[in-house]
């Protein structure tokens, strides 16, 4: 077991964000949250499933809708409680703790708040060490485990208990619902016990997420050879460094798509592209897809290092352009069907992204 | 008490279709689930609130989508079980009764197919006496009582369960669900008890039902003076006689919405005009209108008596124009906000129907 404290919350939010691979929503605002949690109940617990009983319910807290509605809907804190709690009582159980169902943005935050207003430890567990924009896009779906019952609540005391039959359909139900309660909710899905996190989970998300954003805080204050000792922990690569010269925005269907285009700082005839659907999907380089999902893209402000979000993308920045392989339990059978290219309407092969010198 | 038998069935399903309105879906489907129900279970019973406990629990079943739909997929009759226990389950009661929710259309027979089938009785009471296409649109509404928790099931296993702060939002919520869910499913709303049905719902609608089926049957077989005592059992006027010369028809948001134009037999340069969502909501001759919602537009078979619903509508067909008033139990304050012309987007003042030679 480990704790998180005051100390730690920029730590975990920085490597959030980076995570978040431009989407996830702003972590800003899930820090408050954590930070008010930490100094109303004292540090949360993080704790490995080992250390909790096998048969134990654990559910999970995040926020679902569009990023660009998420950034402008401050949440109230109640309806993640709500949803957590609605979730449990429809099973009959008390969990033994909270899981980040992805590890990724602000739902990697938001677990700790609700964490510590229920007293409870976080399990330092995920479903996908990254953020995705479906409920389906989970290594749980992989092992065929149910994302229901699972319930959707908003701020006013609306809630919204779903069963269905598959995760697609589960998807499709939660979004229905959140088109309707003002695009920006909490929810509790994927109901599990400790040793299926224990089974099926990706292990120790949590505390690789804080080892990242370390390391990317050294990035960012400058030190000598951290970018490349941040590179090398997350086995990634830096593929393009360019001038952000078109940028194409739309919100439709409950997520935030869109188009940007970079332009090489020296070369103004390479460019690099990436596609959004709520997070960065896809880059290319002069036309060549070289990271697509489940691999992880995140675009970095060329002189900060900070982490840029889709909805920060603005005209004239200079970006980096970062690949990241994904956490390897997602190397499994029927990866590529719930979150390969094609299944976000991509026409192109996967080729599994490796780090180190181009 | 009294009970519906196989003798029953036809003429409740005539009072229902004629209170349907043009809408709450095809009759015909709806009698084989009763009659089914009651070849398995025996005649069902129909009781008055006075009969049952009066803190007992009383839940409804009710099929909700767009009728253009429910009329091509049937119902496999274990989504309006799985609705109607899952509310009661949610609530932690056992049930002493189904209700129909509206008396008018299919929902007015499905309550019976799943009373048989769970050994309750029907209690004799609705809430609209007529179909309206919202759930919204009920004399609970103006009383204040709450559509949540409401259910909403399809038949592959897939549930809802939903918990609104007000009745439109459960509206929105379960509309959402339906859209999701093959836009014809199960719904289990307003559970309440036998004491609220008494003092706030349309009291002796099945009963009425029934009569009024019987009432128009005799019409049907051409028995003498029996339009005459039709009209008048049901307060109602025949108003226009006319061929169906246009019709414009549209599947949108969820409901099923048109236009119908008749041309007077005689006189070519006569027309009536009735509008569609879901149910007849507006029927003007000459450009007035003469009825509006929430009182009762029927358009019966101008040979034959039979009422046509919306789905039904042909060109050429020659057509009787009915007006009938709501039940007494409508006329409450906040009417006309949630029944009325307005609520349904057309701009005219509400003017009481009255039955009688005009």
């Amino acid at each position: 077991m480990r704790t998180i404290g005051l100390d730690d919350i920029d730590d975990l939010a920085l490597g959030a964000t980076l995570l978040g691979t431009g989407g996830g929503g702003d972590a800003h605002i899930a820090k408050l949250m954590v930070r008010q949690a930490i100094v109303d109940h004292g540090p949360i617990r993080i704790m490995e499933p080992a250390e909790l009983p096998p048969d134990g319910l654990v559910v999970t807290a995040a926020v679902i809708g569009a990023p660009t509605v998420i950034l402008e809907k401050i949440p109230s804190g109640r309806e993640f409680i709500n949803s957590a709690k609605a979730t449990a009582q429809y099973l009959g159980k008390d969990p033994v703790a909270i899981m980040p169902i992805e590890v990724g943005g602000m739902n990697t935050l938001i677990p700790l708040a609700i964490a510590g207003e229920l007293g409870l430890p976080v399990i330092d567990a995920d479903s996908m060490r990254r953020a995705f924009p479906q409920i389906e896009m989970t290594v749980f779906t992989l092992h065929g485990i149910k994302a229901t019952p699972m319930s959707v609540a908003d701020e006013k005391g609306n809630l919204c208990i779903f069963e269905s039959t598959t995760n697609q359909v589960a998807e499709d139900l939660a979004r229905g619902a959140v088109i309707r309660l003002g695009m920006a909710n909490a929810i509790s899905c994927y109901p599990m016990t400790v040793d299926q996190v224990h089974r099926y989970g990706i292990q120790g998300s949590m505390s690789y997420c804080t080892d990242l954003g370390k390391h990317l805080a050294a990035v960012q204050r400058g030190e000598a050879g951290a970018y490349d000792r941040f590179l090398e922990f997350a086995g990634a690569r830096k593929l393009f460094t360019g001038k952000l010269v078109d940028l194409d925005r739309r919100t439709t269907s409950g997520f935030a798509r869109g188009t940007v285009v970079l332009e090489d700082l020296k070369d103004p005839h390479r460019h690099a592209r990436i596609e959004i659907q709520n997070e960065y999907l896809i880059a290319y380089v002069d036309d060549v897809p070289l990271v697509s999902a489940p691999d992880l893209i995140s675009l970095l402000d060329h002189e900060t290092a900070r982490p840029i979000l889709t909805e920060s993308l603005r005209y004239g920045q200079r970006l980096d352009l970062i690949g990241m392989p994904c956490a390897p339990e997602w190397h499994q059978p029927g990866m590529l069907d719930i979150v390969g290219p094609r299944a976000f309407g991509y026409d192109i092969e996967y080729t599994p992204f490796r780090g180190g010198q181009a």
